[in-house]
């Protein structure tokens, strides 16, 4: 057992605090970790086809010696597993397994498993036990932590689900050994997104460190895992159903889905790369309205562009990208209140804040300025 | 306006505080009573076609008085509408109409849209407001407090929703006009539960004024509905998910469901109904564990055959009863913890309590008593 990459966060949420434990070949340990919460004997594990041979086995092997009595479900991967069909398919699952109050579902996989797995623990019973083990870096340092859970409708993306928070969050390092590069970059701009948010310090690590994240150091891994988890924590706490100030974890997002959408949430632009070009273009539009200093601007994509990420439309190949028509998705989004479209913006990095009243026309402005660069 | 039979309850639950209003009339009231909220300016009404000639006229124009932009989403009647397929489509015709996190959903109607359309205002964009208007008295009484929210599924009734506190209960006793009197009945047994729970004084107070509540008498009805309410709401005050002392509110209920999976939730037997078996059979087995007077049930199993409610399986017609497949519906119930059957039972009238190890031969004993009588 190595120790030395060992992380803890807590979640402080009055009675729903739960711990979050960050560290290499932790999935081995899982019955250690699970027994002290004392849940019933029952555990369903609903993971995906794609984990289904390798930390499923791991999974099952520790459960199993640890005496659980254990269930598994396997669902479809992919983003389009996060809909309604799903959905029921997955509560009639979890029903015909005959469970009652104190049993206790497991969301091993990213997060098309923790959303699809933790809407459907919310709402069987009304609420059953939920642990999260997340085996994606985009799940480690966002979508596990913070008590969301959604599905997607035609609608959009996400726009069903509640706030339900787990009992406990397991996040091996060890499951991103196995991750393609795309999808370690796609999580690192989430990462990164936490050091624009409130802490520059944090940013000027992964300036320097980042790398080491990429190329699949365990222990700048399970740092910068923890500092994630621990700069949301702090938000949730403070706004659990985002009456407020949890909208700061939307930058780069209204942007970002927005992009999804037009691409279909397909593979052609994917979760963090949809966020690290809506996170440069947050910038370039703080820039515009007189909010940012350019340099800070130049450093986020510098920085973006260096690890790996896109930070302009124009990169991502195959698509027809129209202003308007972004715009128009942006509209139909959540982030909504009353017709205004909220934005977050930069006084610079580590100074995000909530704008409500940003024009149509400046968001317009940017993204033909990036396409027309 | 008449004032005279005007009854306030106020839920307390911390931030999830809200009141209900009891009176005659007043869904005619509704912009005056739900201005005070400050809710954002859309308000879609959820209703079933039964109502759609009806109620549903007098809260769109009184809506329309007070200046609300009102939409209406109209399902159709009947349990059948609590399915996850139902549930489906109302979330899309929701997200259709481009709603925002002020949006006011209103359920009008009740416990099947009360149930469905509350399921739907806690789940779309994460749960947006909620003002519930119930129209029948099994939804005055009952399902419009507490903040339970349901669909059915193959697997049994209400095994999948949420906890979701309404912002404002507006319970019009006027809509008990229409109601036929068998489902004004079903209502009536939900109240007596409340007496037989813990208020002997109550259940006196209905022995003598129940039948003015069948006939119409509109100040005994806003008594009894308040007095259910308020009886509801210290409940579930005191353990709002659930995990103890709210299960009270199943008193009945176990036996209750039981017999509606045997009858497909039809019109052979409606809830109320079979609450009302259940309540007999719940104090039959209580006298026979040795733990409740018989005198006491023998006046429970009375007021409940004087009012006109069923106590016994064999008035209801059409059916093959058989107590080992009603026990293992019961089984398959949600109230249940690693496999022991829990049963409210009482040690006289207004001493209910919660038993967690009640032998399955007890229990199938008394369904056999009451089939062989």
């Amino acid at each position: 057992m190595n120790t030395s990459s060992r992380e803890f966060v807590n979640v402080n949420l009055d009675d729903r605090s739960y711990p979050i434990i960050i560290g290499e070949g932790i999935i081995k340990e899982a019955s250690q970790l699970i027994d002290p919460l004392q849940l019933g004997k029952k555990k369903i594990i609903v993971t995906d086809q794609n984990l289904a041979s390798t930390h499923l086995v791991s999974l099952r092997e520790a459960l199993k010696n640890g005496g659980h009595d254990t269930a598994e479900i396997i669902l479809k991967s992919g983003e389009q597993t996060k809909s309604i069909s799903e959905f029921s398919l997955l509560i009639n699952s979890i029903l015909e397994l005959g469970i009652d109050r104190e049993t206790c579902l497991i969301a091993l996989g990213g997060g098309v498993v923790g959303d699809i797995a933790g809407f459907a623990a919310s709402t069987v019973l009304r609420g059953i036990n939920l642990i999260q083990i997340p085996t994606s870096l985009v799940a480690q340092v966002d979508s596990s932590v913070g008590g969301k859970t959604a599905i997607n409708t035609p609608q959009g993306k996400n726009l069903v689900g509640t706030f339900y928070q787990p009992r406990l969050v397991i996040a091996d390092i060890k499951s991103l050994k196995t991750l393609p590069i795309r999808e370690l970059l796609s999580g690192y701009a989430e990462i990164v997104k936490y050091g624009l948010l409130g802490d520059v310090i944090f940013f000027e690590w992964l300036e320097e460190h980042g790398p080491k994240i990429i190329s699949g150091n365990p222990v700048a891994q399970a740092k910068a895992v923890a500092t994630s988890c621990r700069s949301k924590a702090s938000i949730v706490k403070k706004d659990e159903r985002e009456a407020g100030e949890r909208a700061l974890l939307n930058l780069g997002h209204t942007f970002g889905h927005a992009f999804e959408i037009e691409t279909g949430f397909s593979e052609k632009l994917i979760h963090g790369e949809a966020v690290s070009i809506g996170m440069a273009m947050a910038f370039d539009l703080s820039v515009r309205l007189g909010l940012c200093p350019k340099e800070d601007a130049n450093r986020v994509k510098g920085h973006l562009k260096k690890i790996g990420l896109p930070i302009s439309l124009k990169s991502i190949q195959g698509i027809d990208w129209n202003s308007d028509r972004l715009i128009s998705h942006m509209a139909r989004d959540k982030k909504v209140r009353d017709g205004n479209i909220t934005f977050i913006l930069a006084n610079g990095i580590g100074k995000a804040f909530i704008c409500e009243n940003v024009q149509m026309a400046d968001v317009k402005a940017i993204i033909n300025k990036d396409l027309n660069a």
